[in-house]
């Protein structure tokens, strides 16, 4: 339907960057971030790596009450958040309404080239779903 | 250092499978399951999609007391797993013991052709994590 082609990235919510830094590289056979960036609007602090033609992601909070730092509150540190590529987001988001899917967002969100747009977890059997192109 | 090759599944527990079923499949633009199996060890019945190189999976338990019934009775329902490829998981817990990770099995598990083993999430930022060849 919204010809999804792959997971763009899965975000794990994490306290602190730089020690998750040290169990995750190590593991995944890196010695740096393929990708780093702040991300002002949605106050995260990101380490990427590519795992095949996925985006692993580290992500911690850099604001008290931002929604990284209200999730680690509530459930603790651990996977936040799967992001799934499709070919043009605006359409996606027309085509999951009209199948009646929950969106979070009423227009798409905007980070360099991507649009993105949340699903409702409580609909998603309590996955956080992004539609990213 | 393991020879990570890519995000081998993910793995969402769900209460209820054939419910579970009637969100994602649209999602994903699938008909039917990839693969549909019931794994006794573990006490799950599952239904796989292929998104990519990367397989989805949808787990429901299928006695009480088992791990994703605790999963979900303690977290609610969501992503439980992240199982990551390696040529030789012998090779790799090995590897994974020397670094100083901690494992939650000696010997691996056996699966059709696959041995896997998991590592403790409490020293993986809250990840459950699996390795499988």
């Amino acid at each position: 339907m919204l010809g999804i082609e792959k997971i763009d990235h899965i975000c794990i919510a994490v306290k602190d960057l730089e020690s998750a830094r040290k169990v995750w590289e190590p593991f995944l056979g890196k010695s740096a971030p393929d990708h780093a960036y702040r991300h002002d609007p949605e106050a995260i602090d990101v380490a990427r790596y590519y795992v095949g033609e996925v985006g692993y992601e580290l992500m911690a909070s850099t604001r008290e009450g931002s929604d990284v730092d209200r999730f680690i509150k509530k459930r603790g540190e651990g996977v936040m958040l799967l992001s799934f590529k499709v070919p043009d987001t605006v359409e996606a988001m027309g085509k999951l309404r009209e199948a009646g899917f929950q969106l979070l967002d009423k227009t798409p969100r905007i980070w360099e080239k991507s649009r993105y747009a949340f699903l409702n977890p409580a609909f998603m059997n309590g996955v956080l779903v992004e539609v990213i192109d």
